[in-house]
């Protein structure tokens, strides 16, 4: 949840006239958020401040959406979205981009698959344009597929095969979960990756690359309505499509503790430890009245009381005091399209044990459960969550990234105001409860990375450090 | 592997002049073998014993060629396939067998779906007929989908979620692999049965159900040629269809141990034990000099010695004497299109912990291990192996059924009397050999069921034990 302690938005649907609501508005509200006749969204916040522009677009389509024996297509269509168009060679996007002074980058989750420039404000008609051009007319040719597939199994190989926390995580979420979909890599299983066609990526392009399945978003010294002007204008010829029904895939209840040992070359043994925690659906509101949302909250709390770098209860007793971790952390879920997860992850000193850290680690949950926190620590979370409030209010790309993240796990951009009222509204006895409730074995998946020699790790060449995201 | 120790079957291509090869041909090889230009598989063994004929029309999909989100599909069509065709009220192809006084029933697995009909000779054109015409003109309509679905998921409660042995089992097969599509449930993920439409049963029939993906074998007092002819006539109008590629989805290289709890309503605790174990694809042969298959054979020989009913060493040794275990049960991976484990399973004694009984079995297996087995004790299992030959020689439906398994499994026909060979050749070092390599903990997923009181047990009505399989 840490991404979403961010900033005020007040979601305001534009279909109507597209500036009349300005009063009902919050400081951090799009100046434009409307969804276009072929179903494409565009949300466009005005920031005067510096003379750029943030251009992003949004494809509700990532790994969740993907069926086995397909893992990992979702991310290798974004490689392919780099490698022309009808019109456009491939790499030329970026050197055009690169061209107009601009950077971009793309990335795949779960949930989404989105593209970025940020340009100064006079190149933003023209990222806006090859970005719409590669919307609607990529390319797949065998040739192109056939290298850039490659280049995905090596980053593969880096960030999952060589990794031991690329391979615990992996684990991890394939064992939390028995059937939903998110329990599936992002980067694809390799046998997957191995059989993937072009054709695997042209059906992907053609089933999820629909306007109604997209949202443009667009940040900085930006007129908003010539932005919708030239959004229309790019995207008319754009068709709404019929898109697949995207089923449940509920997981099951889970009936008792799993444990998995996962050995790999590695410095250091270390564990993760994972509960099932709640999750919102798409008709459930962020709000203190819904007790769903407030565990969820109350858990996001939790998280930074135990490992804030210089508060966290983890952090200070267990690494600087009693010197028994050279690390640890704690996650809560993020408003999500799937089902939610705790995590807590340490790296023992040496010479303990990782089950004399994790003992220590639960103890100091338990603690909190019993004992509550005082008003005087939750003032301090509150701060700090006001503090990055702020502090992202003023990043376009921040603000840019929570809408879009927002819009693909299905939540109305006014959760991101609801979450701040939540936590500002969220009592010891909040905590306690959820420290009490949702920390039981029988709902836990814990994964111990067990070291093998560092001599047994394969060695990769220097050049796969550079890949894209 | 338990089933193929079945009969010696000589496979022989006969799309060349039907009946020549006869003198190569072993006692249990079928009469006629031919692939028809349609794609249709056709095996016929004449058996002239009794005046009755057995009709099987098997499928090559089943539960492993589903995808996420629609687990459970290959068993639902095989339940809509009695509710009508174009010509055939709901529920009338049974009442037809039935009136010709014919038994008849379906089943599916991880990889086909079969069905089939017995009855005397002279009504075997007839089921022929019947069959041939759901094959290729099922009608499923909104109406009789919705009312069979919930039959389904009544299946499912009943044979898994109010079953021990159902849930454990399920537990085991989703997390002892990672990617591979054997995890999946045959009956489907209830989320997944619950969001099923009558346009995928459609799909799903539109797509597996061509003559390229499907045998049909007879057997009986019947006559080859004529049976042929008939064949021929009824499926002259099922056009050769493109399969979807089936993506080989191999499964990750274990890294270590996996153990789950599940808990659930029952008498006794139980726990399950599984190795990865080797399997063949479909180029590997089942061949006294493939070290793999050898360690296939090695593997179903040493489960006839640890659980065989009155000569098992696990049986006699654990619950006979020592009386620590109510029952106990190994199990070695079948010939198949997907990864194989070797299972332990066992049910202690009142008093006696999962862990002592799970100990002393594994005591057994690495007593085997180190000392290896009397050539008076090996001789004994081939003696079984040969009697279950005979045995089974001698029933129609287990030859068919064999036939049909290994096709489903892209085996040729000609295993069954290679597997019986190499069974033959395979001596106490081999077995030795396999005891001590493929019991690593590391390669190991351990599911342990903890009772709960029965009363927690939901009630079902009586009505739902008598389900089709």
């Amino acid at each position: 949840m840490r991404y979403i302690l961010a900033l005020v938005l007040l979601a305001t649907c534009l279909t109507a006239p597209p500036l009349s609501a300005q009063t009902q508005r919050g400081p951090g509200a799009p100046t434009l958020d409307e969804t276009l006749p072929n179903g494409l969204r565009l949300v466009v916040y005005e920031d005067h401040r510096a003379p750029t522009a943030l251009h992003m677009v949004w494809v509700k389509a990532g790994s969740m959406d993907e069926v086995n024996g397909k893992t990992g297509l979702a991310h290798v269509l974004e490689h392919m979205m780099f490698k022309g168009t009808k019109t456009l060679a491939p790499g030329e996007f970026s050197q055009r981009v690169a061209a107009l002074g601009g950077r971009e980058n793309a990335f795949t989750s779960r949930e989404y698959t989105a593209y970025f420039q940020q340009v100064h404000k006079e190149a933003l008609f023209e990222v806006m344009a090859l970005e719409a051009d590669r919307m609607q007319n990529l390319s797949i040719s065998q040739e192109e597929f056939a290298k850039e597939i490659q280049v995905v199994m090596e980053e593969r190989r880096l960030r999952t095969e060589d990794s031991p926390n690329g391979r615990a995580n992996e684990a991890l979420m394939a064992h939390a979960f028995m059937s939903s979909p998110v329990r599936y890599p992002v980067i694809g299983w390799m046998s997957d990756l191995e059989s993937l066609t072009a054709q695997d990526a042209r059906d992907w392009y053609a089933t999820w690359y629909a306007p109604n399945n997209a949202t443009v978003i667009v940040a900085g010294d930006v007129d908003a309505k010539a932005v919708r002007a030239e959004v229309v204008r790019l995207y008319a010829a754009w068709a709404k499509r019929e898109l697949p029904t995207r089923r449940p895939q509920s997981e099951p209840d889970q009936l008792g503790e799993r444990a998995l040992v996962v050995a790999a070359p590695a410095s250091n043994p270390f564990f993760i430890r994972a509960w099932r925690s709640p999750s919102l659906s798409a008709q459930e509101a962020v709000s203190t009245r819904n007790p769903k949302a407030r565990e969820m909250a109350a858990l996001a709390v939790l998280s930074s009381l135990l490992d804030s770098p210089d508060l966290g209860r983890l952090t200070i007793r267990l690494v600087q005091e009693k010197r028994l971790a050279l690390s640890v952390s704690a996650d809560a879920a993020d408003l999500s399209r799937g089902p939610g997860l705790f995590m807590i992850e340490g790296t023992p000193s040496e010479g303990v044990s990782l089950l004399e850290l994790e003992k220590n680690m639960v103890l100091e949950i338990q603690k909190i459960a019993q004992e509550g926190i005082p008003e005087s620590e939750l003032a301090i979370i509150r701060r700090q969550v006001r503090a990055s409030r702020i502090f992202q209010q003023d990043s376009l790309f921040s603000r840019a990234m929570e809408a879009g993240r927002l819009i693909t796990a299905d939540r109305p951009l006014s959760d991101s105001a609801d979450w701040i009222t939540l936590l500002d509204d969220i009592r010891s006895d909040d905590v306690q409860r959820v420290a009490a409730s949702i920390f039981r074995a029988d709902q836990s998946t814990r994964v111990e990375l067990r070291p093998l020699p560092l001599s047994d790790a394969p060695k990769r060449s220097a050049s796969s450090a550079a890949l894209r995201h």
